[in-house]
């Protein structure tokens, strides 16, 4: 940030009086411009044994395999956004959803909100940021070739779960790579 | 927004291509600014069969009483905001942190993460931002007096959790009011 969005002046950071972190502050109109973590949502789509996961057809991680997620938008429920983005990238609709797992990925300012939900059917298929969409069972999951870090650890917990026959809620931090 | 915080230019709204809602846009530059809702964080400070609720000092709701709470920085984890905020609210210190609920508010494009959390000791007290901190039963709950509706309806279902012996993670939407 090097301008105002409210008055077009040049900001400068510094901490503001009663805070105790840097912000862009405009000395201008003296607005005070915060930024904050974003929320990501995402699913991981269930069918009998199986899962749904996409092969992404953008980067970053273009060709890897990821589950349905995307970021919360304003106005917006999070189950509504892990179903549109359900859609979005796999074409699928999901019923009996249920919040799985909370993860901070602080290197990248994001919170990852994962939920499991069930396919009303079969019908699914690539969106525009998807070139395939699989329904995998566990010992098919490509896990060389997934996309990010936060995808592996949601998998990881998830099989062990079902594994033990119970899906506890989770939380966690996530580290790049 | 008004104007673009890279490069000082007037912004317009509209749906970029690809995309489907509208966003601040500069056609200076070509950055496309997202906004996105901010994750709150707080906390229920638990003591035997007594919570640790504050009165606040500022606006909006001066005066009325309500949970430590916050917006979560860029750097930090759901964990470390939410007794970061717990300390500065009320000079407190939390032990066995549990993730406890999630509720959208559409209304001012917010995630609550509520946790329950157990304190050290009895050692509290009200920071900048609190007028009083007290250790209330159920039974004293200021309910006509709570600052806001995403803290009623979070006391409400935990002492309804409290009486049932059992704490599920919650999901929501909070209306205004």
């Amino acid at each position: 940030m090097k301008y105002c969005s409210h008055c077009g002046a040049r900001v400068t950071s510094r901490i503001p009086p009663g805070d105790d972190r840097p912000r862009f502050v405009c000395d201008t109109c003296q607005t005070i411009h915060y930024e904050n973590p974003r929320i990501v949502v995402g699913c991981i789509p269930e069918f009998d044994d199986r899962i749904l996961v996409c092969r992404r057809a953008i980067q970053p991680c273009y060709g890897k395999w990821t589950l349905p997620a995307g970021y919360l938008e304003n106005g917006e429920t999070l189950v509504e956004a892990m179903k549109r983005e359900t859609f979005e990238e796999a074409k699928a609709r999901l019923t009996a959803v249920t919040p799985y797992a909370v993860f901070n990925l602080t290197f990248v300012n994001q919170v990852y909100v994962m939920f499991r939900g069930y396919l009303v059917d079969q019908d699914y298929g690539p969106g525009a940021e998807s070139l395939e969409v699989k329904l995998l069972s566990e010992h098919d999951m490509p896990w060389e070739d997934l996309a990010f870090s936060v995808i592996r650890e949601t998998l990881r917990r998830y099989f062990a779960d079902r594994r033990n026959g119970t899906f506890p809620f989770h939380m966690g931090d996530v580290e790049p790579g």
